[in-house]
């Protein structure tokens, strides 16, 4: 296992938030925001949005509030989102196939450079200009840190052992299925069915009133 | 705004991560387990695992651990999982067909019935039984209170206004714009740059070593 840093993960999941308030900011042409207006926007508290930038330095003016564009800049290098990004993707299924059209990625730098799959009927084929490979015959490096695995859940391990060979880093994992990809790879587990179950969670808290 | 439950979000987003590391426990038949090995599962610490339940009550057997069954059970009644939920779709594009054929929602109990659309080309067609309606026609109310929108960003906020017109009491909210449904209705965001963004974010925790 790697390193944990210090940084809450709740507070690293915050990150994307601001970093989009804060784009939404800088088009509408706002110079200076105030932490009660940013956190508003992000729906934290204010206190809360203070306390997860102060991991990272100083960013506002006293009295003043925080300069959009400089808090943006330092947003994007602590998060790497100051660079293009190459993603591999496996498994070109329902969800694979939203994915790979999933208008947010490019926006954010995120470019699914290959994709993989097993089925004989996929491989060959052209998605979006790119061609789906056989991925039991991928070979030498990917040129990609990040991996996206839609692959079916029993396949799921296999495969990130594979793009982990291959150089992938950090996999966004859609298997539902846990992952051990190795030494040195994070992996990120999306499961879709968790949001459901918080949104019943809250319609509960909503009745009980 | 509906008033907040006091505990804490990070927290909410836990217990279905629980739930499921228990179901895999209750398959393969264990009775008990300890807090170190189910927040070992999770991928939590166990003073996390067991902090996070303190907010619903006692739970565990000193010097035993906790029953597993017992334990499911309470967490499926707090997260509301110990029954269907009915849910809606609007916006059948590749994202949305991907959700409608996503196996982990009906495993858990969530049922999409119904399925909206604007473009004339696909209202009418059928997706998984389903009928795909138009959305401007929608008349009455839904027989469910979960509302899954996929539309694109223009449409999302007059699709949120009309799914809780219709009935609607919790929206997962897939466009990336924000939502204001409205009084009483809560909404989840979800956007997958955010995941790759925290992905890269870890990423630059492995270079720095």
């Amino acid at each position: 296992m790697q390193k944990k840093s210090k940084i809450p993960e709740p507070t690293i999941a915050r990150l994307p938030v601001y970093f989009r308030c804060l784009m939404d900011l800088k088009n509408s042409e706002v110079t200076i925001v105030s932490s009660e207006e940013l956190a508003t926007r992000a729906g934290v508290k204010a206190s809360q949005f203070r306390k997860d930038l102060s991991y990272f330095g100083e960013f506002g003016i006293q009295g003043l509030g925080y300069p959009v564009l400089h808090l943006l800049d330092r947003i994007s290098v602590i998060m790497q989102l100051n660079r293009k990004h190459n993603a591999v993707l496996a498994g070109v299924g329902n969800l694979g196939n939203a994915l790979i059209r999933y208008p947010g990625f490019s926006r954010w730098g995120f470019h699914i450079t290959r994709l993989f799959d097993k089925d004989p009927a996929k491989i060959g084929t052209i998605v979006e200009g790119i061609t789906i490979e056989d991925i039991d015959k991928i070979t030498g490096r990917l040129n990609a840190q990040i991996g996206i695995i839609t692959v079916p859940p029993d396949a799921a391990q296999e495969t990130a052992e594979l793009l982990a060979e291959m150089g992938v880093k950090a996999i966004l994992n859609f298997t539902g299925k846990k992952l051990e990809p190795g030494h040195g790879v994070v992996v990120r587990n999306v499961d879709l069915t968790h949001e459901l179950a918080i949104l019943t969670y809250h319609l509960s808290t909503l009745k009980g009133k």
